[in-house]
C-alpha cells in the first residue's frame, strides 16, 4: 500500500463524478478537493491557521522555485516543508517540469534532463527525473510528482508523440529513483490534445506503480471545449482506485466540468492571483471590489458567504485598503477567494453524496459568468 | 468627567514614572502604553484579531491620510473608524497637523488654518482647528488631538514663540468646535527646544479643559539628550491627573527614559516600518533577519520571546520569505516587533508596580545597543 492512497466512497449515477478520500501521512482528506498554492513555501499573504480556518486540506508548493531558493538542502535541514513552513495538513510538490518550461530561460531538453537558466539569478541549473525526485524527497511533501515535459499548445503530432514517450520514460526513472516510504509519487499523463497520445500515456503510466495520476498539459491555451474533450479521453483510461489530479486548473466552471469527468484534485493560482488584483470570486463570476461602484457600499463582498472577510468587512473598507495599497486588503481578498473555492469543492462533494451532482452542475453553470 | 480620563494608580518613588489606567468608551487600558499605528485604518499587514492576541490596547489612525482618502464622510457613514476597520479596543486620531507639515506640499500657514496640496493627487486642501476637529468627530476615535503646528528643528526663538502661541489659540478653537460627548480632546504642548516656551505652552493648555496632553515637536532631529531635557521641562508643568502622550516616539530606549520623566502614552511607526525592512527588535537592539548569517539558522528570532512568530517560525524561514518577497514575512516581523514593544510596556508597568523601575531602566539600557 502506498503512503498516499485513494479511497472511492461513491460514484455519481449519471456522470463520472466521484466522492472519495485521500489517505496521507498527514491526515485523510476529502475529494474532490481544491489545493491552495504555496509556491515559495507560503500561500501568499496567509498563515497556516488562516488556511485551517477556511478548511484547507492539501496545499501545494513548487519544486522549481524552492530548488532555486532557498534550496532543497536547506529545507531538508529544517525538517522538510511541513516543519519549515509549519503547515500540518497534507502537502504536494510538483516536479518542477511545468515551471522549467514556462518560467526558465535558455532551456535545453535532452533525454537525460533539462538544462535551464534560473529566472532569479541567471545561473545555469539542471533538472532530471532523478534530481527532481531527490529534490522532492528533501522537500518531503506527502505527494511528489514525476518530472515531465508540459507540451505547449498547439504542438504537432510528431513532437507531441516524441515528448509524451519521453515523459513516460522519465516517469519510470522517477519511480526508480524514489526511496521515501512516507511519500508517494504520482505520474503525469501528457499527450497534448491528441486522444490517442493521451491513451498511450495513460496506458504506459498505469503499467507502473504510481500512487495516483496527474493530468498535465491542459489549460495551456486551448479552447475549453477541447480541454473537456481531451480530459474525458484521459480519465477513461485511468484506474478507478487511484486519485486523478488535473494540474493547474481551478476556476469553478472548469472544476465542475472536470469533476463530472472523474477528476478528484485541483490546484490553481487563479484565486490568490486575482485577489491581489482586487477581484473577488462569487457564484455569479467576479466582483471587482476596487471599482468605484463599491466606494460607499457597506455590504460584505457576498452576503451569502461565511468567510472571515465577509463576516467582518465591507466592500467599502476593502476597496479603501486596496487603493491605499494596504497589505491587509490582499489578505482579505485571498481569504475570501480561497474560502470560495474550498467551499465550492465542499458543495460538489455534498452534491455527489446526495446524488444530485448533475443538477448542482447545471444550476451553478447557469448562474456563472466568466 | 471627560469620556476619556486618566486614573493614577501608583508613582515610582525615585523617578517620575507613573502606573495608571486610561478609561475610554471602548475599555480601560493600562499605562504606560505603546499604541500601534494604523495610519490608513489598518495597522499595516495585521488583522484586529492579531492585535488583540498581542495585547494591543489603544491604536492610532492618522487624520491627514483618512481626510484625503477615503474621506471622513465615508467613514462617518460606515459608523466611524471602529466599525469601518472592526477594531473594538481604544482608538486615537492625531489632528493632521504633523502630517500637513511633514508630508504635504505647498503649505501656507495663516491664523485661520493651513492650505496645502495633497500628497496623493496634488489637489488643494485646507485644514483648520475647526475642520480638524470636525473630521476627527466623523472618524469617531475615543481620543482626538488638537490641531497644532509641529515646529521644525532647529527653529529660532521668535518663530518658535509665535508658532507656540498660535498653537495655543488653535487649541482653544478646537475645544470650542468639539461637540461629541463620547470622544475626548487632548491638547498638544509645543514650544520647540525652549524650556520657557514649553512652560508657556503647558500653562496655556492646562488652563483649558482638555482630557489629556500630547507632547509634540520632540524627536524631530534634535539630539536625544536635548529631547530628554526638554521633555522633563514639559512634564513638570502638566497636571498629575491627566494622561501625557509623547507623540511619535517608540524606540524602547526613548520610551524608558520618557516614562522616567512621567510619560504615559507612546506611538511610533518604527516597529512596523523596520519590520517591513527585514529588521526584528530584540532587547539587545536589532536583529536584521534578512542577513546571510541567518540563512540556515533554525532558531526563532528571539528564544525568550513568546510572540506568535517566535513560537512557530525560524530565522531561516522568515529570511527565505523576505528574500522571496512573500508578504507573510512582513506579517511575521510586524507581529514580533509590535509584541516586543507592547510587552516592553508591560514590563515597565510591572517594574513601576513593584517599585523597581530605576533598576529595570538601568538594566535594560545597559544591554540595549541602538
Amino acid at each position: 500500500m502506498h503512503a498516499v492512497h485513494y479511497e472511492l466512497i461513491k460514484e455519481c449515477s449519471r456522470t463520472g463524478a466521484r466522492l472519495g478520500k485521500l489517505h496521507t501521512p498527514h491526515g485523510v482528506f476529502n475529494t474532490p478537493m481544491f489545493m491552495p498554492v504555496g509556491t515559495q513555501a507560503s500561500v501568499k499573504t496567509l498563515s497556516p491557521e488562516e488556511l485551517y480556518d477556511m478548511g484547507a486540506q492539501v496545499i501545494l508548493a513548487n519544486t522549481y522555485h524552492l530548488f532555486l531558493r532557498p534550496g532543497h538542502e536547506l529545507i531538508r535541514k529544517a525538517g522538510g516543508l511541513h516543519n519549515f513552513m509549519k503547515y500540518k495538513n497534507g502537502m504536494l510538490t510538483d516536479s518542477g517540469g511545468f515551471q522549467v518550461f514556462s518560467l526558465a530561460e535558455m532551456r535545453k531538453i535532452k533525454e537525460e534532463g533539462v538544462t535551464f537558466r534560473s529566472h532569479i539569478d541567471g545561473s545555469t541549473k539542471f533538472l532530471s527525473p532523478e534530481i527532481a525526485t531527490q529534490v522532492q524527497e528533501a522537500l518531503g511533501a506527502d505527494i511528489a510528482m514525476a518530472f515531465d515535459e508540459c507540451i505547449p499548445y498547439p504542438a504537432d503530432f510528431e513532437y507531441a508523440k516524441k515528448s509524451t514517450e519521453r515523459t513516460s520514460r522519465w516517469a519510470k526513472r522517477c519511480l526508480e529513483a524514489h526511496t521515501r516510504e512516507d511519500q508517494s509519487l504520482f505520474g503525469i499523463v501528457q499527450g497534448g490534445m491528441y486522444p490517442e497520445l493521451r491513451k498511450m500515456s495513460a496506458d504506459a503510466l498505469t503499467e507502473m506503480d504510481f500512487a495516483g495520476y496527474g493530468i498535465g498539459g491542459l489549460s495551456v491555451g486551448e479552447p475549453k471545449s477541447m480541454m473537456y474533450d481531451v480530459l474525458g479521453e484521459t480519465t477513461c483510461h485511468l484506474p478507478k482506485n487511484k486519485a486523478r489530479y488535473l494540474m493547474g486548473v481551478g476556476t469553478p466552471d472548469c472544476m465542475v466540468e472536470a469533476v463530472a469527468l472523474g477528476v478528484d484534485m485541483f490546484d490553481c493560482v487563479f484565486p490568490t492571483r486575482v485577489a491581489r488584483n482586487g477581484t473577488a470570486m462569487i457564484p455569479e463570476g467576479r466582483l471587482v471590489v476596487r471599482n468605484a461602484a463599491y466606494a460607499e457600499d457597506f455590504r460584505p463582498i457576498d452576503e451569502r458567504c461565511n468567510c472571515y472577510t465577509c463576516r467582518n468587512y465591507s466592500r467599502a473598507y476593502i476597496r479603501h485598503l486596496f487603493h491605499a495599497k494596504e497589505i491587509f486588503a490582499l489578505r482579505l481578498l485571498t481569504i475570501h477567494n480561497l474560502y470560495f473555492l474550498l467551499n465550492f469543492a465542499q458543495q460538489m462533494r455534498d452534491a455527489i453524496r446526495d446524488d444530485v451532482f448533475p443538477e448542482f452542475k447545471e444550476k451553478f453553470l447557469s448562474n456563472y459568468k466568466i
